[in-house]
């Protein structure tokens, strides 16, 4: 609805399986060292020498995990990377490859095609990863994309999730809520849109937000920023699922309980404004929203003075005893229970 | 149809997302000793020490590359991981881990998705390769797979497509057009089951198309063979698109032609009879018929006398300089451009 969709329309099955696939990857660089054969074999080729290799996947599914309705197809594909980019940023690890498979139905041209791999390759060159693999199908119904991404660490530097003590300090990178009320803010002008085709959507104040859910970006600046405050967590991971559940997930497998205190929870001040407009509860926002691509780690409170007014790092609470269970100590001095209502793709609470 | 399903349904929402994961990865060992940590965390982590890592990924969509009525879901795990594995194993590599992701409509109850990932879990277990992630969401319409696979091998082991000279013999392992016409029996069988769903299928004569169909192999072996006859191959690759297509890309990449020989052709029997009963010419069935996870490769004419009657390997025909061209050369003797109609998921030839 938003984009400027181009009036031509190259039928994909003219260019066939191996066509579309030379075609759309055929400008991707090749940058990492590590990569001595990309994509034009029957497997890519890697040597990570004496780093490990960190693997995560990722499976998008049109009308589940995005709507193309407000989702530009560029955007898309920058997202989609990302996505599993922030996965292997969570395990302390440097991206470096991204296998990328779309299946799509015919009603799909070549050129919007084009528009998502270009989305891809601007992932793909800002974050220095190489493309080195992927397949290309049709689909029975819409856009289905999966990718793969690899990184490489040093043994030491990978952070798990099972590793925070008792009493260390829980810290969350950037803001959080952003990007769920982002998409709150879509679905209101769709809504719009379907009802008057002509309506302009006007979204000078909710630019942050439109941002944080078309074209996030992933933390690629925590590993080196850790490094320079000589700093390495105990546990970390992607909260992208919702900062509640993942920290029901860090407290679980680390065997701790926490305490968060809503005062310290990072917000951005155009989410508070437009949770006001919205009439939503910023902190339910904050806590249970989802789609941040944000990293949660914890530290040794002995690190404290590390971190300290670092503005990308934000203290909002702490770990305890795993007895002591899982709290959220309200503005108002309540300690009730962490609840999380994360994203869920099979459309329930867990 | 030919699968006795059981009748118990649970809704798979009722595990939600995480414990969905969980409960179907729950018996998935680990037993490769460069997996560090496999499911669990936002990434997994492995240590290929001095390897070289392969990398290759697939997507398989309902309708489009299987069909749920003649395929039992335990046997599509069991191929999905196959299909992948295969591709490592045509980079003379050895499968070490896949990650597994699969999105589902809401009409597949638990109890399908538990026999799915038996046929995932027996592969793992066959193939030695361990399961280290993967995602679970649902679809729109249909089961979507998308498999990653990863292998490793040592840097001079590697063997890419390219490297092929002129008067290198061609050799392919197995036999080939058996999974194609086991899948023309499939759906005959599925069509006489539409007009009577009371018929039983009789398969007996079958058998050994139908498996090759329905519960392919991967060549692991081929590997360990040819490095016990000491001979490595100049360039290789998976035929799984069918034998003429990747002749054609053997040939490409190493620029080189190649004269096939149609009386070499290695056909079961079985085949030759069942094209005999569906009027179809048994060479073209070899050649453009796909699905034979059987790996095509190039080896110097020094090295015949190494592989000669070994019943796994069948000399096909030879490299010819670039500019000869492929042909076929038919049994009356005459030589014919050799032609690719390999099979093409966007549905058209090349």
């Amino acid at each position: 609805m938003f984009d400027d969709k181009t009036p031509q329309r190259t039928s994909i099955a003219q260019l066939g399986e191996f066509g579309l696939i030379d075609h759309l990857t055929k400008n991707f660089q090749i940058g990492q060292p590590s990569t001595l054969k990309g994509i034009g074999d029957d497997a890519a080729v890697l040597d990570f020498k004496d780093k490990k290799v960190v693997v995560s996947t990722d499976l998008l599914i049109e009308g589940v995990h995005f709507d193309l309705a407000y989702m530009p197809l560029k955007h898309l594909g920058y997202k989609a990377v990302i996505v599993n980019l922030s996965d292997i940023c969570a395990m302390n690890a440097v991206p470096t490859h991204i296998t990328v498979s779309i299946a799509v139905s015919n009603r799909f041209p070549l050129e919007a095609l084009e528009e998502f791999y270009q989305g891809i390759a601007l992932a793909a060159k800002q974050y220095d990863v190489d493309v080195i693999g992927g397949d290309t199908t049709s689909s029975q119904k819409g856009l289905i994309i999966s990718i793969t991404a690899m990184g490489e660490a040093d043994h030491d530097d990978i952070v798990y999730r099972n590793g925070a003590n008792d009493n260390d300090l829980l810290v969350v990178t950037g803001d959080v809520g952003a990007a769920y009320m982002g998409l709150q803010v879509l679905e209101r002008e769709k809504q719009v849109f379907q009802v008057n085709p002509n309506a302009q959507p006007d979204l000078e104040q909710y630019t942050y937000l439109v941002e944080r859910q078309l074209k996030p970006e992933a933390r690629k600046d925590i590993k080196p920023l850790l490094a320079a405050l000589g700093v390495k967590p105990t546990a970390m991971i992607d909260i992208s699922d919702g900062l509640s559940s993942e920290i029901m997930h860090l407290c679980k497998q680390s065997g701790t309980g926490c305490n968060v205190f809503e005062e310290k929870l990072p917000l951005d001040p155009q989410l508070i404004n437009v949770c006001e407009e919205f009439n939503i509860d910023a902190t339910t926002v904050a806590i249970n929203g989802g789609e941040d691509y944000e990293l949660l780690f914890a530290i040794a409170l002995s690190d404290f003075d590390k971190i300290k007014g670092n503005p990308n790092l934000t203290v909002i609470g702490h770990m305890t005893k795993e007895s002591e269970g899982l709290h959220l100590i309200t503005r108002a001095n309540m300690k009730i229970p962490l609840k999380a209502r994360g994203w869920n793709a099979l459309g329930e609470e867990k």
